[in-house]
């Protein structure tokens, strides 16, 4: 019977929010989480690895949190949220050592009657599968000496209309006990809980919600090309499809999708759905497009440098890389060498050497994070071709060792080509439109009377 | 200076409701948009091709509406709405007889001023290149004799919440005058109008919104499959997303998409790219998995079937089609080869001449229009595999000389297995369900403690 006291326990702390909460991972989701559940009056420390993160918290002085290194502090702890990062490998494999780890920690210091939640993304199966063998390593008994549940964070960073407690939360239990206790705990600080009938899916739900957008919009960019050679402005039709009230949601042509997220938990599914023989066509495809898009931005790129010089040099006009072309290239290697190639056959007369300014480094508008942005393939693909690449971007200052380039006239007049990858809020569009030099506008920042310089992708 | 006085005689007409509306095609799309111009005032003229649909229409005494084999009868008209359907062929190529056939209807009766839309679904460029021409074959000029429009309807058969007043319009011209005239039509007529800049983006417009739906649709197909797998239900899954109140919009896994919009439009791009030498690979794959959904639901009849054999008789029970062997098939043909086998190594000995009542002709609930309906395809592979099909369909009473078979206790036990392919409304699937037979429910009309003789897909 110790168990249901300790869950009675468990339980009754949530309620009286005495219960203490540790955050393993404080990212941008550990963050965010910790954030909300302090807010509801729950003391919670914060779990790091460096020790300027433990000052950088502890200055922010925000009442109930505390920061530490000390990963056996986890023993003080009834609640355990595990946030770190699940990135996939440079071949779209997920890199699980993270998650491991933190597993690892939380095992090492588990307590009876603690309640461990995983927020992390992660293929089906891996919080039965990996996380709880390793916490039953330890002799303790999940659902009986401690609780195990999987919750996906559905943070989406620079969300101005939902903040994280009103986005509501799937949540799951390995079993009855564990789901009951989770439940009450984000009931406490969520508008809204989902209880799903299993750990998978609960995992589902999150892969299959970033696949969701990672096949519409790679959709959209592949029909993009298809209307470009109507003469059709996808965008337009994206906006008018809009007007349809039900049935329809709008997406948008892009350079490719960045983030943590949806450039990488789809292909935990197809990862995994390998292994068991089957294909996921859908996402299959869907990446490929993705992967495209940069490689179409330094196409573009060096179409309008080629008919830059072509105007002042009067030379004869090369002709761009086909979308068949692009559709044929399979991997970076070989997008590069498309570029290369077109690039090469231009650049040793006029390309070479010209300087692009590329605006927007991070993956989304008036954020810093720049994991898996299209701009840095962008930026790898042109200097690969022989360009000079600068950036701006007011969110990140710096990004190895180049800093964010100023922009005031006389800086970006010593380009040859604006190349806006990210849409930024606070950049004065008008004023770069001012200035005399082409723009490469890949996110239609430039929607009524596009200024003349001003080129589409 | 003629067509300006003409023009401003068709806008004066449509002001004061004096302008005569013509209806070439008064199928589903014809009927209703006749249905809301004559609530509005306008004098509308059907235009058919069978004496006895001209009756049907006179019969029902609506004020202002009339109906005509005299195709002659165009000459009165000031607008002429084209609302013919325009199908796909067996090779999913684009089949624009009927279209064809209606624009030389319009140019044979074309008189001064008159404004022509087309409001069929149609692919990229058919307005400009395919209509346009036959009407300017009579000697009039398209923007100064007479007005061409391409606006594509949007009705949604059985959509309660939206009538078709109520569902933004989007509208193009072939040139500025065209446009003027048609965006005035329609906002006599429609509560929003929303006026698009070329033909061909208003027709892209309409094939974007149902790719749309066919991708998101079969992308949920592609992964139940892998969800089965796991023993995750996709429909919990999709329920749970559904949640999220950004990013996301749920579809629901099903037996395969029928209608005349949703598997048809989206093969015109498909087509008109591989002309292009491009590839729509989304659409492609989407296709594609919407072709072996009703391999998919006659797979599991099969399983069904022999499960129930085994009970009854104790025989080892055959496996069934694999995800990879659906995977593997390309076409109907293959498709019927793969069940056949599957049928056959188990039909001989137990499944043959068993007998399935198929609830649902219809490709969607509670309308009567079975064209591209899964329901039919699944129906001929159970025929072909050699089971007894019957059906059931409140809303289609016969179908092929085929009666439907009412829903006694006496008729449904006289089978060996119920499919539900369709989820109308007025069938009560809880006294189906007390019948002692299996039944298979692709639609999920029993969510909620689902009785132990329903088999999901």
């Amino acid at each position: 019977m110790a168990n249901m006291a300790e869950k009675a326990d468990l339980s009754s702390k949530i309620e009286s929010k005495k219960a203490v909460v540790g955050v393993i991972g404080m990212g941008y989701v550990g963050a965010a989480l910790a954030d909300l559940v302090i807010a509801h009056g729950y003391k919670t420390i914060g779990f790091v690895t460096r020790r300027e993160r433990v000052e950088a918290i502890i200055n922010q002085k925000k009442k109930n949190l505390s920061a530490t290194t000390d990963i056996s502090k986890l023993k003080t702890c009834d609640i355990v949220l595990i946030c770190v990062q699940t990135p996939v490998d440079e071949n779209k494999l997920p890199d699980l050592k993270f998650l491991k780890n933190a597993s690892e920690q939380a095992a090492n210091n588990l307590q009876k009657g603690q309640l461990i939640i995983i927020e992390s993304s992660i293929a089906t199966g891996t919080t039965r599968n990996v996380v709880l063998p390793i916490l039953e390593a330890t002799g303790l008994v999940a659902g009986i000496d401690f609780y195990l549940s999987f919750s996906p964070e559905r943070v989406d960073p620079g969300n101005k209309v939902f903040d994280l407690g009103a986005i509501p939360k799937v949540v799951a239990g390995l079993e009855a006990n564990s789901l009951k206790l989770a439940v009450e705990f984000y009931s406490q600080i969520m508008q809204r809980v989902v209880p799903v009938s299993t750990l998978e899916t609960a995992e589902m739900v999150k892969l299959f919600e970033n696949s969701f957008r990672l096949i519409n919009i790679s959709f959209v960019n592949e029909l993009a090309g298809y209307t470009k050679s109507w003469g059709i402005d996808m965008w337009e039709v994206v906006e008018a499809a809009a007007s349809k009230p039900f049935g329809f949601m709008p997406h948008y042509p892009s350079p490719g999708i960045g983030g943590h997220c949806i450039p990488v938990d789809p292909f935990y599914l197809l990862d995994d759905a390998r292994k068991r023989g089957m294909n996921l066509s859908m996402i299959e495809e869907a990446g490929r497009i993705n992967d495209a898009q940069p490689v179409l931005v330094a196409s573009r790129v060096y179409e309008i440098l080629k008919l830059r010089n072509t105007e002042e040099k009067n030379e004869s006009l090369a002709s761009p890389p086909t979308m068949q072309m692009l559709q044929l290239t399979t991997s970076n290697e070989e997008l590069v060498a498309v570029v290369g190639e077109k690039g090469g056959s231009i650049s040793s007369s006029s390309v070479d050497k010209q300087k692009v300014l590329l605006i927007g480094l991070s993956y989304k508008p008036d954020i810093d994070d720049v994991r898996e942005s299209a701009s840095l393939k962008i930026w790898e693909l042109l200097e690969k071709a022989g360009l000079e690449v600068s950036y701006h971007d007011p969110f990140v200052p710096e990004f190895k060792e180049t800093l964010s380039t100023p922009l005031s006239e006389t800086n970006v007049l010593n380009h040859d080509l604006v190349v806006i990858a990210t849409n930024h809020s606070n950049i004065d569009y008008e004023e770069l439109a001012g200035y005399n030099i082409p723009i490469l506008d890949t996110r239609r920042v430039y929607k009524i009377s596009k200024p003349l310089n001003v080129h589409y992708l």
